[in-house]
């Protein structure tokens, strides 16, 4: 049933990004060590990862990326039609997501970030950060692993060793754009990450056709 | 048999309000850095999460928490009668949690909050906070997950990114209105959270109902 | 086999202690922030745990701790003469592994504490703490749970919330008598600890037999 | 097929060190305490662990460290030529990721390390985690337990309780020469823990040889 897939990619999408921004408002708030902020954003955002791709696998298969979205579509794993209509309920659960953390810490609803993320380190960095995303989800699929598992576990690491902190989804760097807070990303700079999003997980896709070739299961068990 | 049954919710529940309570106690006395306090009480709130649900669901479905136990009597997997012998045990269970903490700590067994924790902003966090709780375990058993996991994922991300720290449990927020420390909130305070709490899990519970119907196990096995 | 079952009883204390007191030894070192030391020695302690556990449990039952094997003899899993065994060779093992940590940072290997731990809240702490450490470890066997995992999470929420720091382990205690780190316990206060663990860990054996009655696998599968 | 063996070690390696060497530029640089700029290395060194062991287990055993492939050779697991090979590309591979690193932080791509980490408690130390590192692999064969897991615990507590944080890997202490940054070891000052490293591996196996005996699977289940 398609309103139940839409519904489970807007509200999955959405309650990551409440969670990606809202720690990071709280976390700011509690502390001026920096390096303490992101370890607290990193906990709560794979923590969330792993319950909200566990509970909606079943629904949607828990994309909540275009990026990821997109490599599915190219696998011919979801069709073209509903792969644009993910990614377009992606981007407006993601927008709805910050709002609802605006609410939570009362700040003013409606921002748009100043925060400078941009040039050559950055957009490797996020090339980096796509790239190692999809070809851990394609590998945890390939070894019959657990997909949430592997996705919040790669994500702790990539918010840490990636320049960028590792956005890794163009659907939530947009979101990331009308928040002036921790997580903030000016709007001028999201092309960029976009584009290089969308690099590294082509590279993926086809390393890992290579590399885990022959044993992929089918879509409904992503996430399982 | 019932006496167990509400041995192990009182039990659970008092074990699960000494951990928060007194690692808020240990945290708070350690360090100046807030963030650091709550980084601390959040892990030990999520590892008590796991190990307390995992061996308390044979015996009583590890509810600890007057919400949880309402969205089961409402799903018709208890009784109305022992429904509400399981919030009454869950409250006493808690308080007892919060003096055994400060027993431990040699502070006054007897005291009560003084910390505010009032406001749209934290109504709504508490809302949020309930609404994913309820999400998190109806559709941990859809997906046949671990729940335990699941629920410790979810709390440990909701300390963060909710503005009131994700209490999300009327019988946990009435015993930390007993303490005075880190983890208290004003007992005039309490009735706010509590409407919250059930506003947003009978939210859950109606939206939990569409997007993950057709496959609910029986409640024997909602912690396995 | 039982010169096996003694080493690694010996080998898995040793590790155990080791990790215990070497991270404490290495975070003391690296910050003045003693909530910041005390994360690190718990995210230690608790990794090390579940690898210990469950790597030794097919060779011993992975026990290292006198409390467990007691409790364990007096529900006659194990030979009155083996627990014997089993305790003297833990102490011994911890002891040496309080000497490899010394050794690995260069420290005069031979040391007392003189960090005072005493008095009833660190008692009743203690109790508390050993009496939730035998309830996840004959809970998790009732439930048929990741008994190294239940441990694990359980000991990284007892370093916080309990006001000892939860030693839980008299082996262990012995052993941190005989180090003038962060982990320490002066020899005259290691008594006292000891007589509330055993306490604690009676009081859990007792409860337990009532609460999880009816589904106890054999000991071999302890750890599984 | 070998070429997709060698890609695996070579990446996997290569993402292992740019995830240990990026995580440790990034902490360093947002924070001056050390315990937790070490802090943020482990959890980002563990979760970058149990993702790439478990994708790359299927396609070629997920090695990533010359002594692991030793031991496997030792015990006839794998061919001395594939062996060799693999050591040869893991060298590689880590350089490379190293490298990776530095153009994600806009940092000079080439340079050697002047951490000084030598001394007879630096290689007691390297000796231990080696000794510990494949006591937990031929373990947690031995147990039939998820292996990736078990090295990213192992690895988490051993960042703290070895003084030497625990290299434990002759390619990446290499690759880690390469580096002037928060994780690096000078080039005079590898070869004693290279030797360290070697000695800790082989005690391990002949005592895991008798500790564990009987249950050994085969290769292709070892990252399972």
């Amino acid at each position: 049933m398609t309103a139940r897939k839409l519904a489970a990619e807007a509200l999955g999408t959405g309650l990551l990004v409440a969670a990606v921004v809202g720690s990071g408002i709280m976390a700011d708030g509690l502390t001026d060590d920096v390096a303490l902020a992101l370890l607290a954003n990193t906990i709560a955002t794979g923590a969330a990862l792993i319950m909200l791709i566990t509970i909606f696998a079943p629904a949607s298969g828990a994309h909540f990326n275009p990026i990821v979205t997109t490599v599915f579509a190219l696998r011919r794993e979801i069709s073209p039609g509903l792969a644009a209509r993910f990614i377009v309920v992606q981007c407006l659960g993601g927008i709805l997501g910050v709002w609802v953390a605006h609410a939570m810490f009362g700040l003013p609803i409606l921002q748009t970030s100043t925060h400078i993320r941009t040039g050559a380190g950055q957009w490797v960095a996020e090339a980096v950060a796509s790239f190692g995303l999809i070809l851990a989800i394609l590998g945890a699929i390939n070894a019959k692993a657990n997909v949430a598992a592997m996705v919040a576990a790669y994500i702790t690491a990539a918010y840490w060793f990636t320049a960028s902190t590792s956005f890794a989804n163009p659907a939530v760097a947009l979101a990331r754009s009308l928040t002036d807070t921790f997580s903030g990303i000016r709007p001028q700079d999201v092309p960029g990450f976009v584009g290089a999003e969308v690099i590294g997980a082509l590279a993926a896709l086809v390393l890992a056709g290579w590399l885990f070739s022959g044993r992929v299961p089918k879509p409904e068990t992503v996430s399982a």
